[in-house]
């Protein structure tokens, strides 16, 4: 999406010729809203420490960039005295840097598979690269078809409100920060906004790290979707005064069964939900279900 | 309750001698948890100032401080040249600068007909002393009184936990320092602490102007009750998983029927107790009924 008018993603690799290493960049989240600031990470470390302290967060966004991580391992690897062992160090280094997303244990099992289907250091390099660039583009592909997939329901509350806006509640950031690109539960919202439908978003702020106030407002806010922040106890209030229209989150983590773990006090606002008839919907990637969890 | 060991009210008179005229005290809670400041009140301005800029606040302690402020309105009407309207343009100054809290409307107008049902100013004079110092008492009386009927419940939840914490969930600041003592969501959990019940006190920041943070986690802690400041978002998780036995809130205003309005965020909890099976109660005295609400 935009920011200061010109298209970004918030990840995105360089290669200065075909056969050169590629070069991983990312925007570094802790300084926004105040400070637009992009970082370039150069090694397993370092994606580590991004993923770690939150230089980047959301599900998709750390799967993505663990992708990039172990593509760094197999350079690295090409250097040292133990190649296999530096892989699997690599691999146990990244695994350990966040505990919540699932999307960072699939990502990192998909470049092990990879990384091990092909022989030579130099087909593990390119496969690994690939796939790294695979699951970068198969997160921004999830985002656009949950825009798509998202947009009719928005769609249908315009038609029933024909000429009003159209109030949308969410929480955290689930937004393109989160992913590659769109988002998740913003992709409906800026499909529909770039449709000409007029939409209202109420950003819950998201105590304690204030995910909402620093990143969802900032996004919507250089995409040019009207907006605004409030405090995580006014969403209940809103919906009874009906302020609210859908309320639209995203999922760290989803059961077998379609349960969604998501950032504290999501289920509050599913319950107010509830109590005043407000649609209540999670937009998620596949990439979050963790079949594993039954219910 | 207790502030570095001494007992304290948050508000008090003191006369130099018995016909001298009172002088108002109050804890300046703009300052708390990081300074402890006293403040004097000396005038209708002064009292209407620290009621609008939120130097004190609470429903209990805003018609208690309102009472003080008649009194001044009728020293202050005695040097002036329009001695009823004087006290007229008090009470609007004072009516007009908070608009919630229901003690307040309800301390003017007691004040009014006291003041009314006498002739002299002299005699005005000492009755408007009197009603300001038995709102007072009233208020701290009230509370202790709360403190008296939610003890027995916390009791029973302590006999169904033999040896066990309670752990008690509040919101926003319905304590000693919106009162004049006791509080009233605390002036049960004051109680119980008191008698050597094991109680812990989850205490919700209270966002936007984190009362709970400021406020309540500082008054518990000087008297020494064990609690833990939480997001707002965090309640309802807590509740999932059993650690909250009883949530106890105050209320702003009552309805004839008996729904309250209370602090931002009160509703969220609410559903969230009713959704795990959780005790929710009320802490309020009677000054905050507006029989002029149906439901």
């Amino acid at each position: 999406m935009k920011i200061q008018g010109k298209a970004y993603t918030s990840i995105w690799v360089e290669q200065k010729t075909i056969t050169a290493p590629a070069v991983v960049h990312i925007i570094d989240q802790r300084w926004l809203p105040h400070r637009f600031v992009i970082e370039t990470l150069n090694n397993v470390a370092e994606v580590a420490t991004a993923i770690r302290d939150m230089h980047l967060r959301g599900a998709p966004l750390i799967g993505a960039a663990a992708g990039f991580g172990m593509y760094y391992a197999v350079l690295e690897a090409m250097q040292a005295d133990d190649y296999e062992g530096y892989i699997e160090a690599a691999f146990a280094k990244l695994y350990n840097t966040r505990p919540t997303a699932v999307n960072l244990r699939w990502a990192l099992q998909r470049q092990k598979e990879a990384i091990a289907s092909v022989m030579t250091p130099e087909e593990k390099k390119d496969i690994a690269l690939k796939t790294a660039l695979d699951i970068r583009s198969l997160e921004e592909e999830n985002c656009r078809q949950i825009g798509l997939q998202g947009l009719p329901i928005i769609e249908a509350l315009a038609t029933n409100k024909p000429g009003e806006t159209i109030n949308i509640l969410t929480h955290c950031n689930a937004g393109w920060l989160a992913c590659v690109d769109y988002g998740t539960a913003t992709a409906p919202i800026y499909a529909a906004h770039d449709r000409g439908i007029p939409i209202h978003v109420w950003v819950d702020e998201t105590r304690p790290r204030n995910q909402g106030a620093r990143l969802t407002a900032w996004e919507l806010q250089q995409h040019g979707v009207p907006h605004t922040v409030i405090t995580d106890n006014a969403g209940g209030h809103l919906m009874q005064h009906g302020e609210v229209d859908m309320v639209l989150v995203g999922s760290d983590r989803t059961t077998r069964c379609g349960d969604v773990a998501n950032k504290i006090g999501t289920y509050l606002k599913a319950l107010a939900a509830n109590d005043n008839g407000v649609a209540f919907y999670v937009a998620l990637p596949s990439s979050t279900f963790d079949f594993s969890i039954r219910d």
